[in-house]
């Protein structure tokens, strides 16, 4: 499993940047003054370098992926709502009926929902389900490991085939959204182990924590930091996701690193898919550059989260705390406009329009 | 011509906003955590009044109407594009290489291009053309007023018809951009005359103007507000609309009161858009309830201007400072998601999921 991922790892090639400015030449070519699609034009730059100056762009078809699993830190009182949501919400995500299906269908994007582990064993067979368990949720990580090494290992390689396998039938744009009761404490854990941050500053409401539950969950993970403290100093991303992750996360990151060996553009939702991120990135920097940070979580840790990132603000700035992917479906649009307007304004010469005369 | 905007505005009603409620009990019975859709839930809610509480919500079909028209203000030299552009963008519009064409062809918007007067007389008749001409440009509005009280009048009932037919066509929702060298100009000096904005805070680059033009761009709004002083303090909104206002600009109130007349939905665009949507407020306030602030322009000064209208922040915020409709352009895909929330999510009760424990 390691030499599985240790050759995917290999074949993830940074974008080539020179193409950058071929890419802004004819953004600033275009009919319209120089920069002033701004975000679009970053959108359009970035598509271009990931699909190596080919054009025209093409971000279509999109599909999502809704990737759901338990986690055994609720045994700790961290969350809001009762584990078994997860599950419940999983039959919601198939029969249509949550936010994620709705704008899913809304913004024509097709979507599959993983069980990476959710408590209650295999769930029945349906179209948009793929069964990717690695068990029946995670272990308690304030007590050990939420799972072993070789688990998170073949998490990540679950969500790379996945990955993998939606390029080979010509998916353009992967959006990676999650469900897991609990899994904003896995996240937090996660951004306070590999980018320093501290549990209090970024342990948030999650589903609807009250303020004397955000102390006791910031509690619960400065414990359990410190209790795994001898793997988060020396170990790899590996085992940080492993000791504090979750099925689901470690799935997605995955996908992550999947997605940028293929080629495909990612959308990353919002608070725990930014966790994927980052230890996809810990695991594979240039992952980066295939990847979009589609929407700022609510969750008000969010914020530092972005800060020690220090990349480009998310796309979307609409409040939401919801998950499921939401964030990065409403991203879809916008990143559909930004490749039509590269692929198809005219330009100053073409549309015969005087160009600015006091630059 | 007075009588008939008065009767316009007679009969545009305040949204009956105990809807409020009806609405957020529904979206609290959604299956997700209470608030999360945040922004999504605020959209669905606005557009539920707007609708008188009508359910399913309907947003489609979505017009837009890019509305364009030239300055004597430019005479000033504050304006980095020759006045030329005007006429060349209205051809780019109409043949479909214009920014605003292409995302209104991405996101499926019928775009209407008005000629509300443009200089260098008539265009060729088009499909997508609509002559609304109030002359042959503004007059200089450093030397004298821009337009006669008349022709403001006339350039709102304009606007009015145009979205009351739109209405009668059964758009639900209405995007309002424009093209016009030389606008930001007047849309600055309406700011300051209607918001008590400061010159030299609101004035910025427009399309690319250098730091040096800026200053001279807001000392000769500075002085045209001098020389208007007596009806910026004693007319009414027609008035200083006519005084230091562009033909596009009125003809854009008039849209905003015809919408709103209609209960239409109305997605006004970046900073001249705004300072159309800020004169319909001064002349009708009740048409703040049909209106949506869509994107975030990044001209400078846009953050004094939110600042003084304390309404909700714009929708998106992705740099733009194009104008022509873009910004509400992007915005359709976004009130399409609000309502499919709204109209398509299950209910906690029929998906089988259980609530919140802890709140």
């Amino acid at each position: 499993m390691h030499d599985t991922l240790n050759q995917l790892i290999s074949t993830i090639a940074p974008v080539n940047t020179d193409l950058q400015n071929i890419a802004q030449t004819h953004l600033d070519d275009l009919t319209k003054p120089q920069g002033s699609l701004a975000r679009l034009e970053e959108l359009a730059t970035k598509v271009f370098c990931i699909q190596s100056g080919k054009i025209p762009l093409k971000v279509n078809p999109a599909c999502m992926f809704t990737v759901a699993a338990d986690h055994g830190i609720v045994s700790e009182g961290i969350a809001s709502y009762p584990q078994e949501v997860t599950r419940q919400m999983v039959l919601n995500f198939l029969a249509g009926g949550a936010g994620i299906s709705v704008l899913c269908h809304e913004f024509d994007v097709d979507l599959s929902v993983v069980d990476a582990g959710c408590v209650g064993g295999a769930f029945a067979a349906h179209a948009k389900l793929i069964d990717m368990r690695l068990g029946d949720g995670t272990n308690n990580f304030a007590k050990g490991p939420a799972m072993s090494r070789e688990l998170c290992l073949k998490a990540l390689c679950n969500g790379a085939s996945l990955a993998e396998d939606a390029a080979k039938k010509g998916y353009k744009t992967i959006g990676i959204g999650e469900m897991g009761i609990g899994n904003t404490t896995a996240a937090t854990a996660i951004f306070c182990a590999m980018l320093g941050l501290e549990p209090k500053d970024v342990a948030g409401p999650g589903a609807g924590a009250s303020a004397e539950l955000i102390a006791h969950k910031a509690a619960v993970i400065k414990k359990a930091l410190e209790l795994h403290n001898k793997v988060i100093t020396d170990g790899d991303g590996i085992d940080i996701l492993a000791y504090v992750g979750g099925f689901e996360i470690a799935t997605m990151a995955g996908l992550m690193l999947g997605a940028a060996k293929s080629g495909c553009i990612v959308l990353v939702d919002g608070f725990i898919s930014t966790a994927a991120y980052v230890a996809a990135k810990r695991i594979c920097p240039h992952v980066k550059d295939y990847c979009i940070l589609s929407h700022a979580s609510a969750e008000p840790g969010y914020v530092h989260v972005l800060k020690a990132l220090n990349e480009p603000q998310p796309l979307l700035h609409l409040g939401l705390r919801l998950g499921e992917g939401t964030g990065a479906a409403l991203a879809v649009p916008i990143l559909r406009a930004a490749a039509a307007i590269y692929n198809d304004m005219a330009t100053f010469s073409s549309a015969g329009v005087t160009g600015e005369t006091c630059l």
